[in-house]
C-alpha cells in the first residue's frame, strides 16, 4: 500500500457497467515528507475519502475489486484508508 | 486506473481463441496536462471507445479481463471507460 | 498487451511439471517503430509463433497462465498473438 | 520477496472493514548491503513483527491478502517473515 | 519469466505458517549476455536448485504460489526452472 494525498476526481459517464456507483478519484502519491511522488493515478473510493485527504492507496486489481465490494470489477487501484498518523521511527 | 488517449488499432488475425471478437485498442497513457507518459501500449476494448478518445484503462489481467466479460481471457489491460471531465481541485 | 519480436527459444529441460510441452520464447519488446523497448523476457507460446514474427505478449501471470490453457501454471508471461498490421492514427 | 526493515507504523481509524485488526507497517526495502533501496512502502504484519527488524516482504496483493488470513482482504503488501541470515554465495 | 542465477539462500526461522518447508533462494536476474540485470531478489524454490545455477523464474503471486504447490501460499516470486540453453536467433 501507498500514501497518497487525493487531488482531483474524474467523471466518465460511458464506463464499464461494474463501475455504477462507484466514485473515481484521482490521487497523488507521496513521500514520507509529503513531497508528491510519481504521477497522480486514478484509484476507486472505498472509504467514502474526499479531496485534500491523506489516503492509503492499494495498487493492484483483485484488492482494489474487493474494496469496491465488487469481486468481479475491472478495477486496478483504489482508497482503502484515512491515514491518522505516521509513526516513522527509523529511516 | 490511468487517463489514456486512444492512438490506433492493431489487427492480430492469428490468435488466442479466447480474444475472438475482441477489439484491440493502441492507447497511449497521459499525463494531467494530457501530454503523452511513457510508452503507447495494448488494451482490449471493454466499452467501445473510438480512435482519439480521452479514455479510462485498467493495467491488470484479472481487471481486463473482467472488462472483457470473459473471464479466463489472456488479458492485461483494457479501456473501461470514456473520459468526460477530470477536476483537479489541489496538485 | 505489448507487441515484442520472437528473437530466441530457451531449453530448460528440469522444469516445473506444469511446463511439460510448453515451447518457451524469448522476445524483445518493440516500440511503435519497432525498436527494442526495454530487455528481453521469456513468454511461454500460446498460438504457435516462431523466430521472427511479431507478437502480441501478455504480461501477467493469470493472463499467461489462460493463454497455456493450463490454469495453474506457474508463468507470468505468454505470446497470445501474431501482429498482422498495426495502425497508429495519432502518436 | 524483497528483503526489508521495518521503520515505522502508520495509524488509519476510518479503513476499509476487511482491514480490521491489520497492523500496518512501513517498511523499507534494502539492498544486499543493508542500504536502503527504493522508497519505504506500507505492508500489512503476518508474523509479528516490530520496528527496526529485518523482515521478508511480498509485493502482491493475492499473496498479502493470504498473509492477513483474509482472502478478499483489499491489500497488495504484507510482511510474511523474520529473516535470520542472508547468505551471499556469489554476486 | 526471467532468467536468473541463485547466488545464495536466506534463513527467516519465523514466518508465515505456509511456507514451511520452503526453500528460499537470493537469485540475480541477467541480461542475455549473463551480466547482472537490476537488483538480486527472493524466490521460493519450485525445482531443486542449487547455488550457482542459471535458473527460469517468474515473478508474479499466483504463478510462484502454484510453483510451490500451495496455491494459498504468500509469495510473489518462485524458481520453476533450470535452464540448458538459450538460443538467441536475432537481436
Amino acid at each position: 500500500m501507498q500514501i497518497a494525498r487525493v487531488i482531483g476526481t474524474v467523471v466518465a459517464t460511458q464506463k464499464h457497467r461494474k463501475f455504477e456507483g462507484a466514485k473515481l478519484l484521482l490521487v497523488q502519491p507521496l513521500n514520507l515528507d509529503d513531497t508528491p511522488r510519481g504521477v497522480a493515478l486514478l484509484a476507486v473510493d472505498g472509504v467514502g475519502a474526499g479531496v485534500k485527504e491523506k489516503v492509503l492507496i492499494v495498487l493492484e486489481g483483485r484488492a482494489a475489486g474487493e474494496a469496491l465490494g465488487k469481486k468481479a470489477a475491472p478495477v486496478d487501484a483504489a482508497v482503502v484508508g484515512i491515514v491518522d498518523r505516521v509513526d516513522v521511527v527509523m529511516a
